[in-house]
């Protein structure tokens, strides 16, 4: 099965968003083929690259591949300067919260886009948030990041007018359904308006993000 | 199938709550039955008795019974006066919320209790909320009603240290899944200590507030 | 129960869009209530008010509600003259999706937002798409509406740069699991930066549309 | 990612509930960082430490740990000693239902609350129960711990009057569907006013018998 | 599509069980269609037959049938005498299951099997199991019939030593799920040797019963 | 929303299969004008048409349409004359699976082919399917229709050597799960090599087997 | 928390079953203590015993213990003589479910009940199980264990008159979802008077099968 | 439990296709005996042999047996030389679904036939599939192998009019729902007459290829 790896070097012209690998479903001698396939001028970002996974690539390509144990994302190759900062801001409801947040970060960097993270302003202890919420409005794009009830999304939107992207995450557990009840409820938010990622998707919620500050004329 | 009724009359005594007529899974036939063999002396609280059921009544069995069509609930026979008041608040998110919170209402007022009820104050317009939230705290037990994210919840769960009992609502389409994210969401809720009853029971929170002021003394 | 609407006429301000009505799950009587209540200078905009609801309303309120039943959602007083074109486009698999369709485009009009609707687009005739494509992507905004698999998301995800609003819909049976189907779908498709409304969402999605347009400095 | 933890140290004189650490979602390095931050005269409570989590633990920090494997919850910290005993039991069906129970109890006890337990109770041999309802009657909370089908909570809803907080656990396999089927059971009950924490839950089971105590006024 | 019914007349030789007609999926047509091409002497069963179906048929088949609104069964034809009674008993928790357990009850009786019935005896009042347990051990095979949280299978099945037969209700709401927890209790209860049928499922019962009866020689 | 119908003309010439209208999610004034637009000479399938849809068309549009009350399909303008038979047999568990069988039969009839049916062989009653096997596994492509258990797809799937095309129903109640079960049984059947259709889609399957067909120069 | 376990040692006297040792949800101290408060003389039969809990006792109690890998069901201390044999059989679609049928048969035969056991009889290759069927035939009780489609179940339903007892297992992947689809299909299965069990649960059904046998006077 | 493994070897004469060994609910010995069980001349398929039950095999066994890693398949025995090429084509979306689409070519070239494979074809880069379509379209039969949205498989239904089996895979994440949103989709795709297996059942899209062939007189 030679020629498996068919890349979309197009996307990012056609789309604006360059091609990641996503390597979950991947063995890591189809990780390593496609890394070597690929050329490092190129800079490629990997997601759901685990710490065994990393583990197992060769020395060369592990050196040329900054890995974050947190968010599990790496960066193949160069990563461009930062060319945008002050446009998007992450929130997220607690700690727990951290990896999926991170991973919109990282992948906005790698895009050269700078976020700014707030963690830790759950409405359990509303005053976290009313803290720091004149500061969060002064961003276009907010990235709400939250799992178990997501009630912090419901709040935001009520407080906040620019675009709301909401990531639920499987932070919790039994009713918390692995993530699937924040999602439902950022779905079925009272507050209007919100747009939502699959469950743990701080990715796709930084791609969207990119594609609102295409839109924009900021990148 | 004569006799097919078994009245728990001990009931009152045992766990200080009267029996209820749950009427939705009956037929007309059996609820008429049901208040013939009940003596009208006792008063009996009857719910889910839709108008049409109401309707199909007997002349004689309709005046006897107060209906209220927003809650679906009757009083059959005699209601004892208020004994008691300024102990339960019911806080509902939206008017969609009012069939629930007035179930509620009208079965702790069947059982002497008069409760003061708090509409329209959701979390996407959080200041409705904070311009009551004062006069909520004063009220040991709080019933919180609210459908779709069910937010309401979580933030109350984090301004007031009361008795929360939060009843999930079936109000919503699509990802609300007919209460059950709500559900959900109260029970997976950021916000520590709340409890839950089941989708749209109303009685069942008001028997619970039973409950309480009972071992508080209060009946 | 005298009381229980409490309207945020602060939430133009705060969150830059207008409260409107959700009249799934309430009675003919509350929406009059509602509606008599609200000044008819401001205009009201309805939703999910069915041609049973619409029919019990008095002569005079029916007089000054234009009222939709493809979307069914109503205009209750003026509405502002159309600020806005050629930003918003709506694009839909196929017939049977123009409800949720024709629900965005009606908010967005209440905003004083016109948009440019294709129907009939799905993927199943790829040339239907093609067709189009170049028109598509000359807006910003992109509101993608569609049941069943809702693949037109993730082939028009591949396609276009902009930023992209999915609306999955109740449309098929058995499988489509009332718009679960397509509502996850769209949350896991392959294409990167897809955002997702509730099912049959037609309404939030424009308001997500508003939100874009806000910090776009278009409104 | 630098200062993620935001504490919310007025919880207590907000709600009267200290906040506590829900392990399950965080690193042993984020675990480590905050215990590190808050100040050990505060007294900390930890939830959902695994033995894992905890023997990655430095020396130091274990030993200002006090950690009970059953419930897999710690003390962080000074414990305040009993100020309360008597008013709290918690029923659990059977031994495998231990760990929720315990993790009832001990944040019970972290809050000078000295719970009353009774295991082993299920009503698959109805006798166990009866020997003990008349102690059990006595107090005026009850937690009731159980799996599979959570029979316990409807026959102990029949027979004590007090307040009556149900906590599922995800004890059983298949149609016991992970804690989902004790849960339902619980809500769906034949006896009146019953309330129901999240699918093993002790944590949040204690927290809400608190509140109860406190507006008692037994806090 | 002539021809369409192809009736099993070797079921009784071969399992003991005579055909019977469900008529919750066939049109009016479809099931006068099979009345008339059946013998009126073999005596059959018709089961689901609802009113509106029921009302269609012709004067002379429904002047041939026997039917119950209650369980909405129907014979057709002769039904044979009573050869057995005291071998069975239902038990229902609550009026509500009275549909399914009259199913039952006709499903026995049009094979010649009086069953015994006993009605409104749910854990929530255990006093109404407890003054019948006695009565209720003497048969050989008891089919328990119960809804919502289906708590009087678990307390049967740990009082009771013969064959249990469980039978789960689409009683309740919410939570219930259509019976589905009912259903997933009696499956997962903590009692041993509970066996259990479809939801609402009185037919199925009594056919098993009556398996049971034909191996005691009963039959 | 004028001409949102766009006719995908080509799909005969791409795919083979003609244009189907499927009228479940469209309003009777959508249909109508779709087959206004349509030229009758075409020949246009109509799916999914209810009798009150049916109804509410014109005089002249249900002259020009032949319906199907069982199968709730309708032929608009010409069918071609049968070009093929003894290819296709159609084999459903009873008379309830009669809707779906009617549909595959009549949108293979649209196409010009001719199915045999053979209903009511269910494996409850062995023999029935067994009497006609041998007469079975004379047609290359067989499509199987059964509800509930399904367990007709594995038995045929292990005595018949063609293609076999399995269609789940939603023929039950409780556990049959609207089809649900039917579908997964037959997807997850011990006999190899089956292939299954989305519930009810009586349709999908006559598509799928005229793709057969097809690859067969049969047609 | 001392004193967990209350043992139910009149169960026998009272359901004619004793109590078993469900290990699942317990820890290996947990077991080895129930096993020491036991009195070997008693003889006690364990289920869901892994390699890992049974390698954990100390040598003592695993030298009193006859552990079966296959079913992970231990007897600890003395196994009554064979009182019985020729009564039940237990009739397994494939090698996969060897598990849950081994479960069955050493929970009789620690009852003193020989069950008679027929391996890959599944109906996908239908001679293997109509080879058998006449032997199956002469049980009075028939124990049917079956995982994926279950068809097994329906196709033996309709072959044999004695009582029939269903296990679904959890063999098969996707759509088989862990069990719950066989489960499903035996409930909804289209031969009459089946009764099934929780999921894998061979104890149960052995269980269920020694009620009968009481009922018979066999026991 | 001796003799538990019945060949069906006369299952190739009977419906055509071998008799293959699901391995992933058996242990290592039952599997190594029925290796040992089955003549070496027949030649054997397993599938769902991991990695770590092939490195339990004796090193006779393993001598005997051709495992590939990626699809967890082995030849054990004899395989037949290529027979067949050019004819079924295997279309995955992404390098993630290679080993369910391995599996489809390694059980097809059991059976002599040859696949040509395209792997990396999914439409958010719609181009890559245009590239091939000219080439797909000219074999008879298409195995489309997707996860996540699957709308791969909607897209080529739209542009093949030859036999299309769909298979859904379990790749993704949340949403993903371990590829039941993949299956739902290709089932409620809105293109006609695709034809769906299991989640991840490349065996099984093979069986049913070689059906086809068979009817075709390809085999």
């Amino acid at each position: 099965m030679s020629g498996d790896v068919v890349f979309d070097f197009a996307r990012a012209e056609r789309i604006g968003l360059s091609e990641a690998v996503f390597c979950a479903g991947k063995t890591p001698q189809q990780i390593a083929a496609i890394l070597q396939s690929a050329s490092q001028r190129a800079g490629l970002l990997l997601t759901r690259l685990d710490a065994e996974k990393f583990a197992a690539l060769s020395g060369e390509l592990k050196a040329a591949t900054e890995w974050c144990p947190l968010s599990q994302t790496a960066f193949f190759g160069p990563v461009p300067p930062v060319s945008l900062a002050g446009n998007v801001a992450i929130v997220a409801a607690g700690t727990s919260d951290a990896p999926a947040a991170r991973e919109a970060e990282r992948t906005l960097r790698h895009a050269g886009v700078e976020a700014s993270v707030f963690i830790d302003v759950g409405v359990a202890g509303l005053w976290r948030l009313m803290d720091r919420i004149e500061e969060i409005r002064r961003f276009p794009v907010v990235v709400a990041v939250a799992g178990m009830d997501a009630a912090l999304a419901s709040v935001l939107g009520g407080l906040y007018s620019g675009s709301l992207i909401c990531v639920p995450t499987s932070v919790g557990y039994g009713a918390a359904e692995q993530g699937r009840t924040a999602l439902n409820a950022m779905l079925a938010s009272c507050a209007p308006g919100l747009l939502v990622t699959n469950i743990d998707n701080g990715y796709g919620a930084a791609c969207a993000a990119l594609r609102m500050l295409g839109v924009m004329n900021l990148r």
